[in-house]
């Protein structure tokens, strides 16, 4: 039966695909961006241009990039640039752009007065062909078969993955670059042990009427896309939080039966995420965890397992993995068809 | 009666000092910022660290010091100075951190790796002897009384002002200076305007169990503000968007009878927010709207007036003020007493 007959099919058969996309993207790509890295011109710090799910992968950048080349990265304020047309003065800055379509006319016109001004511009798209890929100095393409559902689920880990090759090729470390290119035997991995649990999960959370998500650090982008995918999908009402920001204010949402999603793996945020899951137990918040770590299901309702082992800085491409099944097992649960989520009438959004 | 005695006066009296308070930060402190930014070194963007409420005047600080003076601004991400020990390289930035308290240990973090760089450095902060006072190179005292209220209304205001004091200083435009001098009449104008509105949009809204706040552009924060200040005080499950990304994605959850706060003042981003009013509204959502502009009021179900003739860049210490008496009307016709919000233990939130 072809993917897309049934409710949920196709949806299921992009996640599913992500270990070969990833794979094969590293494969033409890495030492590609490893080159392109070496031969950019001096730059003090980067602005990154992205919407929706791309600008998730363009927090991600903030934290990967900051911790393996103490790069600082600013994410752009189209709005200056289309709106106001005031656009930043950018000397000493590496411009890039991030959108699975490369069609967004407002990240389009962040390149453009970037290259207007002569600073080197970047386009991280899976379109060579689109206006983006026109406007920049250097295209980073995905490559991916053409992704037809409307939620971005391979199309974000793949912005991920350039996101991480350029963070690797920033700092001239080669160990980094051997650390990206075994992500997608832990992406396999967890598809695989994430599968039944994110069903089982999905049946116990069926009745909820929303989800907060929460996350510290690298993984704050994988708090704000499951966000986005929730709320896409199941038109939940949904909000991510990083750990920090959540204790100022919003901790008083908490109260009984309340449903959050901890994303906890291993690594210099785990404690922190291991107190925050205590707190919130204790005010009675009912938590599912996605984690490598046994302890972390102490606190939880549900546990959806990410494989072990992977560097911390890498986890967001792991760790957003069993959220997508959740979503999709969450849709299915409450009789959505998640290939075809109602209000979302197009692929490509164009905002000015 | 003494503020506090009855629910709600606390913070009806914080928010009604508004234009007292900030008319006594500028007389205070107008000139002397002028004068800082003329004598800091050379700098080619801004890093800014914040949380809570703080960040939302961050956020105001992305759009105001952009358009007024090109200055591209980066929001900080003090888990890189805390957590992962891998603070970022800051050659070239001007480094602020804004904390009403000017306690906490992560936006110090930030402030003190700047300064072992040899980077120049200014706190905005009520505290003048508060750990961030004492870390950074200049301060810029918002000398308000006391808050009492653990809901920020006063400081956030006054947080506004001091960023759109540097956004005029930097633009080295005297004539900016004097717009923000008018800012207090149009903060009282707005008070007296929107408090029987406020009143009534809280009667008929009781009910509601979320709220998606959204605006575009310079209002991004307002939006931002709000939604926190609706999560604070009543528990509501809020969102913020600005209008664009909400087109990515989240446009989808607006169904039936979903409430929408649109934060929509004259300027450059009204005709998009109009634009979006109309969408939200075929969909059925319940619109209530912030605006000087009476063509706004078409889509809206509730309308909330603020001060007319305000320069767009200085609308968000005007557009917040509804909202901060919607929410607190909204508490009060919810039996809640919103000077003393559950789950919000403390007025002071440390975090690492």
């Amino acid at each position: 039966m072809p993917a897309g007959s049934v409710p949920g099919s196709l949806l299921r058969s992009e996640i599913a695909s992500q270990p070969d996309e990833i794979t094969g993207f590293l494969d033409r790509q890495a030492e590609r961006v490893w080159a392109l890295a070496g031969k950019l011109p001096p730059f003090s710090y980067a602005l990154v241009a992205a919407r929706g799910s791309s600008d998730h992968a363009a927090t991600y950048a903030r934290y990967a990039w900051g911790a393996l080349a103490r790069l600082p990265v600013l994410p752009a304020t189209p709005s200056l640039h289309t709106l106001y047309r005031t656009p930043p003065q950018l000397d000493h800055a590496l411009v890039l752009g991030i959108s699975q379509s490369g069609q967004s006319p407002d990240v389009v016109a962040v390149i453009e007065d970037a290259r207007r001004q002569g600073r080197p511009t970047i386009a991280i798209t899976n379109d060579g062909d689109s206006p983006l890929a026109q406007a920049a100095d250097h295209i980073i393409e995905l490559g991916l078969s053409t992704e037809r559902s409307i939620a971005a689920t391979k199309t974000y880990t793949g912005q991920l993955a350039a996101v991480a090759l350029l963070g690797a090729a920033f700092s001239r470390d080669r160990a980094r670059l051997d650390e990206v290119m075994r992500v997608p035997d832990a992406v396999a991995r967890t598809l695989a042990a994430a599968a039944a649990p994110a069903a089982l999960a999905a049946a116990r959370l069926r009745g909820i009427s929303g989800i907060l998500c929460i996350a510290r650090g690298m993984n704050d982008a994988t708090a704000h896309e499951l966000a986005l995918k929730l709320r896409e999908l199941l038109r939940l009402s949904t909000d991510a939080f990083s750990a920090a920001d959540f204790r100022h204010g919003s901790i008083a949402l908490v109260a009984d039966g309340q449903p959050l999603l901890l994303i906890m793996p291993a690594g210099l945020a785990y404690e922190d995420m291991r107190t925050l899951a205590g707190e919130v137990r204790e005010r009675g918040g009912d938590v599912t965890v996605i984690s490598d770590q046994a302890t972390a299901a102490v606190d939880a309702a549900s546990f959806l397992p990410m494989a072990a082992g992977v560097p911390e800085w890498l986890t967001p491409l792991v760790a957003v993995l069993p959220g997508q099944l959740l979503a999709v097992e969450l849709a299915l649960a409450r009789g959505l068809d998640p290939d075809r989520p109602r209000g979302l009438p197009e692929k490509v959004v164009r905002t000015l």
